[in-house]
């Protein structure tokens, strides 16, 4: 089974997967990691497929179809909802079992869709799944922390899909987001999320665009190219706490940034996180203010940020901003 | 000029660089970001070609050679050597100029050359390069920190070189490394590398290989793929103050490890980069204990990593130490 083992100087948790384990010719350049499936006529996630995937834990009806949005236990999941904690010593480190879900939300039957093509209606209903995986999951007692992610395009299928995942532990960059929170709160009595809202719409070049209920913008500090965030105005920890009303505006502020994005950038790869408090009563932060990050995979300097946690960016986010406001 | 811009939530500085700043044109795919200096025969690093560089910091000379190994300061750096630090607030987060000091090392005379081709007194020869350069920057009592950082194959130019880095703060891997080994000293009254040292000697499992000086292991809960650190057996917390004997002897377990690398994964991308202690008596850290990171630029599943900080590696660093020890 997969261990997470903690790094005893940073204490950063790693999962280690080894089901089955990857050694040299699993990374080899003339072997590709994987077939990808469109090639093969055989995309698990099609609609006519279902029977190639686990059973789903919740879906969205279409009209005149079987299903619009379907989640599915991941085949290949970095954390098994089997299996017990264990949490034990390893010499002088520490481990404890890969123990969480990772579900796949499979984000339209057709397999050449995505944020760009979609209807806002059609991203409506991926959030609607996302919220409604996240309320089931909360129930199990042993969950910490979720994420909801996207990469795109599929590293491994390029049908549109993202996952879900269930943690047993708060991974470190949340981590440090609620220590800084906390640590301003402590001093100012305000949330830093909602004060920089607040400086970012007062000084308006950063802003990409504003809806009636969310923030998009470029952050002052921005690490990558282009890195946008979106965050509801109104303080919130949760993003599952959502309204049905706050949800038909953010799937058309998705739907406007990407549309955005594609024009400017010629469909550029990208990655998109939300960044959401810890659950369960005894590790929820109220002083949380939940957002997504948008990170387009472009111009990396890879070691550099890798070796330093010191990202250097070649595009000021004031003029990433005017960029993308200009590309309606 | 460039700026260093600190994200107000979770403290880190970034680097925005504006000469010129870039655009959506220079990340299409379709517009590649360089034209590869070997192609024109005009590769400024190459010997003979040495007007097209600015003048250089420091060079050793080779036998009926000009020079043997080269450096010089970089044409597009970082961080500029000219300037005031400016520190100041921009609305309500925090900015100062990005003054430092960024060169390159030139590792030797010819174009196709690599760690792999070279002989190991040529990797001595960038050692000492490495150390006389930290000396004498060291001397400049605004820069905290050093980094040297290697990237192969090298993303603008694939003439053998390297980056070393002054910067004016300490950057977040770093800090968090030295927060972890103060932590733990004050525990235990030992050194946390040390003690790694000592478990990985007598477990075993995880060594690629011993020098005199120096341990080559897989670390307990590496982030990445065959991630492989090089650390001084006995403890140190500046990489220049290293010995003679140690650098004639680290030569030949870089040699030996980026050959078995080459035979194991069919020349593989990587990245170094070498930890060592901030300088100036004001943050000078003896606890620290200095090493090298080497991470391949293989099997990365990106948006996970970059969302969470949360890593999943699908080689054990049992098993990549294991296939490491027998590419002999």
């Amino acid at each position: 089974m997969a261990e997470l083992r903690r790094e005893p100087i940073v204490r950063q948790w790693v999962v280690i997967t080894t089901d089955p384990p990857k050694g040299p010719s699993d990374y080899l350049p003339y072997k590709p990691p994987y077939q990808p499936q469109e090639q093969r006529g055989e995309c698990p996630f099609c609609s006519g497929n279902e029977a190639m995937t686990p059973k789903e834990t919740f879906s969205i009806k279409g009209e005149g179809i079987s299903w619009s949005v379907r989640v599915i236990p991941n085949k290949c999941p970095f954390f098994r909802i089997e299996g017990e904690f264990d949490r034990r010593p390893g010499g002088m480190y520490d481990v404890m079992g890969a123990i969480g879900a990772h579900e796949i939300v499979v984000e339209a039957p057709e397999h050449h869709q995505n944020l760009t093509t979609m209807e806002s209606s059609q991203i409506e209903k991926i959030l609607i799944a996302y919220q409604e995986r996240l309320m089931d999951l909360e129930k199990d007692r042993r969950f910490q922390q979720f994420l909801i992610l996207k990469n795109y395009p599929g590293i491994f299928n390029r049908h549109p899909h993202s996952h879900i995942l269930a943690m047993p532990v708060v991974p470190k960059r949340i981590d440090e987001e609620i220590w800084g929170t906390m640590d301003y709160y402590q001093r100012k009595e305000r949330c830093i999320f909602c004060d920089i809202i607040k400086e970012e719409i007062s000084v308006k070049k950063r802003v990409v665009l504003e809806t009636v209920h969310f923030l998009i913008f470029s952050p002052f500090a921005s690490r990558y190219p282009f890195e946008t965030w979106i965050i509801p105005k109104v303080h919130s920890p949760d993003f599952h706490h959502i309204t049905e009303e706050q949800i038909g505006d953010l799937s058309m502020g998705i739907q406007s940034l990407f549309l955005r994005m594609y024009k400017l950038l010629s469909d550029p790869p990208y990655s998109i996180t939300f960044h959401t408090s810890p659950v369960q009563s005894e590790f929820h932060r109220p002083e949380f203010h939940w957002h997504i990050e948008v990170r387009l995979r472009i111009g990396l300097r890879e070691g550099f940020e890798w070796g330093t946690g010191f990202f250097v960016n070649p595009t000021p986010p004031e003029d990433a901003a005017a960029y993308l406001r200009g590309a309606e």
